[in-house]
């Protein structure tokens, strides 16, 4: 039944407009990759001449073998981690996971675009040479969306997502262009570009978006037992993968490994804490699943830009320390206020996990940055870490400090505005986002198999005889679902 | 009573057909391992001795360190991507995802010999000397028959498909030789070898074993919610590591690396148009999660055999394009086709994933091989790329073209006329194959936990009290479900 | 109900003791990394003077990556492949991959201090330097309380894991100190002083908790049908990357290819013949899900001693068809032979997969290593596998052997006394277990959702109508399932 109302109601009814959108844009891409996208040197078959021209001694000197793993890992992180970290709600399991695949599928088309005239055009052929490095960045940059996703999951429609992840995308490239390239920052994990803009970016979003009526379809906004454990596989991804996140695109050698050690430690010290303050909120000191999902990644959203630097392990340690704590009395309090009081939905509580997290890992990395000496870097190591080369030679850390604090302000203002902006335009009527009673449900976008609706059916069912009965007062049977 | 009946029910009965299978076969590797198999050099504890007396500079130069991390990416691409792939049935998961083990956890030992013998046999001692490629092309040949399981899956015994893949290993290895090394094509991700082979094969099987009564168990040919969660950690799996999968045994350097990048763009295209078209084909644009689960993958099979060329990432991406319209289109109204009109019943839609984007596939490296140049490859690359060397020095593209196409189709005609046979040994009465009302369901040959048994609760309950009613003679009773 | 009975039940309620252990242990961690834990060469700032003024001539000969890969399957194994595995109980899936993750997480800091102080203490500093290798190894060592965690699995509280893991951690430590260095033993993949230990520790533990009554919550111990798909996820992650776990910390090169080699071919063989044991232990031949996903690893077990030997792929077929033979054997029979006879309550059977197949695997490493010889090592290859080196120079290939078998005997004697003794600490009645009848539940630890509790509904149903018979006085009306 549910089924025909939806089907009849033309609000969730996207049949013109996702198939155009996919299509547009996906024709888009093949227009433009065809003009600007080539392989760069070490995909190009003239690598062989190059190599031996240059000198280079070995394949393995390539650039895949230094980070083809960790971008795999990265590409879990993005399409498991995220896709199922959103399946923990009861009814909307296909969309959490099957929207993030079709906004990361996308997004890094649109990516390996935007960034590639930002960071590799060649100026010869004036074409966009790609790599192993730009896979990474481009799934680095749908993380922005996904993150966004998480504020809006359930409340809007794919095609709606479509808009989010095109804007995203674009904003991101801006602000990382200028946080990386003009302020000159570090941040190899994306505390800032990645986390604080698209936290940010995605709360804004919510905010314009507003829904005052909501709890109409708050008995679907919440778990069930299964769906609790398949949001775990999103997590433990996540978790596992961040190590590689983080050094991902950090410098080859001592960069990549210290970055991996720090986030490793971490995110081992934000598990305990999270865990801690979580016991410590329930009745009976009872832990609550959505903490163990999300609060325990905090430690590696706040690693991330300072995941390089020479924090050394009880730095890092100290850093998962907190966010563990910060983030689960988030979760705790500060999502319910935000949205009492401040009209802000929050449905996979991105504010605690990425936007305030991902500032922190700001912060973090400008004192660090600024505290940074050549005692203990070396000069060498000092200059690779944080890139004092070419006209940033002699910069002082002291000063690289003060511009990693400004280039997270500069995340958290391109998330607020841009996401303001972006949620101004999807409050048109035309993207057929359901009416606040059919949020939180499947049956909106996806057929779903007619026999089983995640509801647990018995229970409905009782809540329905015992009903029945009191009306009735006798053993006549009408038995209906959903 | 399910359970009771089966126990009963000689047609399931393996009890001494599978143990049999499992041990016989087991003690003929070991004994078939003892003669032929050894280690290769990289892998043997000469390899020190070697490394220094080839001047080999480093252990990094181990082959180990080119293809281990793709290796483990494709291992669970077949266990986890293909296994959780075939959960999606209510009631088959067990059967999807424990047979697929079984099958691979075989196959490869068979591989490992068969490939071995045609690939890695050292003259001097008529022994196998395998290395880490050996383990990348065992799990490769694997594949076929886990394709050809995905057109069988709820049709057959344990036992059947033992058979299915001690055929299936053994055709592979004969149809990759001629077509690797007498026609010497190139197909670095196997849409000839694999893809159209093992397509092919499991449609020739299945349309052997036809069953005109299968709808009597059409009620457990489905999915429930969860279950389609399930399938998604598969088509997730699949596609994250595809890159790695038609990166594999490439080339050393660019080889690798182009393979991934065209991969990755292929796949990211595959995803969009599949939605595109998947909510086009829908009452409501409602997405279809078969349509999901499985044509979102056509753009890493049509790019196997081309995957190292120079095709240039809109090459990749019209590739993607394409697969992700034509094998939605397949799912939506080409399966139920051949099921009417042909009398082939394809469970899993292997013929739109695998067969048809396979063959695709081959063609395309066919025209993409028929149109290298040296201006774009460069001489080296060239010969690289296309291995003319020794005698194939001097084998022209055009040339190399007409192979290509005529390697896929020997590919085809394996699959088929394979497949026919190995359909005509299994129509025997002596395999324990379930009867048309007993198909897709795990009863049959697993210990199915008790108080659970896959079948949504009320439907069962329903149906008893329809049932009741009748014998009661009651009228007030009506039951609807959504 | 249960819901408030819990949380009235002082006997669960945690809500003092987790906290406190958790901030308490993790403010240790945080002081003593400050005091003890720095940075590697290869993870410092310093390392490119460091490279060039060794003539180390590439980034790529930086540890990181020769293990990082194996590094992330290793994470993999123990996060997602653990805590996975043990999702298999009905309603207790929250408690088993949550509680592992926390065990992990908490144990993994410990481990780098404990084996730090053994194995890469800095004389000149007094502080321990980590790599990319004390990660491997910290990841090894929680592996030991996880598997005594699989004993224990439902029957004890987070804090009383918390003890397990800080007494696990610590034991281990000193055990692989004494098996590695005093004994000089080797154990790539850690037969002896991973599984061994960790089987025997758990079976202590839980023989020195035994409860008499468990039988109260015994309709809870056991799965349901999501519940064992869920489990397989465990299974396949830990299948598939152990290779990776074998040949992790194994010499570079041929040591990392023969360790990756051997695990994969005995794997393979154990799944065959674990299937074929286990339809033979069954009516009608079905298939037990519990021993396919639990028997089918013990060849990975049982080769971890013995993986970077030169055993040979079809000795390395031979340890795993006996292993799954052996296992799903003690699954079988021995497990309830245990609990009845010996008051042993092992919920996970790491008996049979751990403890038995590692003291194997010890042995087979034993007997591999007697038998070695320079003609099939070379002087330099046994030399290499068998660290001939140093202080060790000349010790004979027999002598190891009985090193190895001693190796064996010094885990079993640390699991058994090291678990019995912190059995009798956990037996205090201060850690908030569950009293006999609320075991396997997660309503003791857990905020489950309201809507769901894992009950399958039908029975919840049943007892409702017949409950509302009596009320309504009809007899007609009676439910039964299969």
């Amino acid at each position: 039944m549910g089924n025909c109302f939806f089907s009849q109601n033309k609000s969730t009814n996207v049949r013109v407009s996702l198939p155009a959108v996919c299509f547009v844009w996906e024709m888009a891409m093949v227009v433009l990759f065809g003009i600007f996208v080539r392989y760069n040197y070490e995909a190009d078959a003239h690598w062989e001449d190059y190599r031996k021209s240059h000198n280079i001694s070995s394949d393995i000197e390539n650039d895949f073998y230094y980070r083809y793993p960790s971008f795999q890992d990265v590409h879990v992180m993005i399409f498991v981690g995220f896709g199922f970290l959103m399946t923990f709600l009861k009814r909307y399991s296909f969309g959490g996971v099957g929207f993030s695949f079709l906004i990361a599928a996308f997004g890094l088309q649109w990516a390996l675009l935007m960034q590639g005239w930002f960071h590799s055009l060649d100026p010869a052929t004036g074409q966009i040479k790609i790599g192993i490095e730009n896979l990474i960045n481009a799934d680095f940059c749908c993380a922005g969306s996904l993150i966004a996703y998480g504020a809006l999951l359930g409340k809007v429609s794919p095609v709606q997502m479509m808009v989010v992840t095109l804007f995203g995308v674009t904003l991101y490239s801006v602000e990382e262009y200028i946080i990386l390239n003009l302020l000159h920052c570090r941040d190899a994990g994306g505390s800032m570009v990645i986390h604080t803009f698209g936290g940010y970016y995605g709360l804004a979003i919510s905010w314009i978006l507003y829904r005052p009526h909501l709890k109409r379809s708050g008995h679907l906004n919440g778990s069930v037992y299964h769906s609790d454990v398949f949001a775990m596989i999103g997590t433990l991804f996540l978790w596992m993968f961040w190590p590689s996140f983080n050094s991902a695109i950090a410098n080859h050698g001592d960069g990549q490994l210290r970055a991996a050690i720090n986030t490793y430690v971490s995110l081992a010290a934000c598990v305990v804490t999270a865990v801690g303050v979580s016991s410590l909120t329930k009745k009976g000191g009872k832990l609550d699943m959505v903490h163990v999902q999300n609060a325990t990644l905090a430690g590696g959203v706040a690693m991330g830009a300072a995941a390089e630097f020479m924090i050394s392990p009880y730095g890092a340690l100290i850093v998962g320390f907190f966010c563990g704590i910060i983030s689960t009395l988030g979760f705790a309090y500060v999502t319910p206020f935000l949205e009492k009081r401040l009209k802000l939905q929050d449905t996979c509580g991105v504010h605690n996990l990425h936007a305030v997290p991902g500032m922190l890992g700001g912060f973090v990395a400008a004192i660090t940055a600024a505290f940074a000496s050549e005692a203990v870097y070396s000069k060498t190591g000092l200059d690779n870490t944080f890139g004092f080369q070419g006209s940033y030679a002699g910069r002082s850390t002291g000063t690289q400090g003060a511009y990693q604090a400004a280039g997270t302000c500069v995340a958290i203002a391109f998330g607020i505005v841009g996401g303001a902006a972006v949620g101004l335009i999807l409050k048109l009527p035309i993207w057929g986002d359901p009416a606040d009673d059919y949020c939180f449900d499947d049956e909106a976008y996806w057929e779903v198999p007619e026999d089983e609706e995640g509801i647990p059916p018995v229970l409905e069912y009782n809540n329905h005889m015992a009903h029945k009965q009191q009306e009735m007062g006798e053993s006549t049977f009408n038995i209906e679902q959903s």
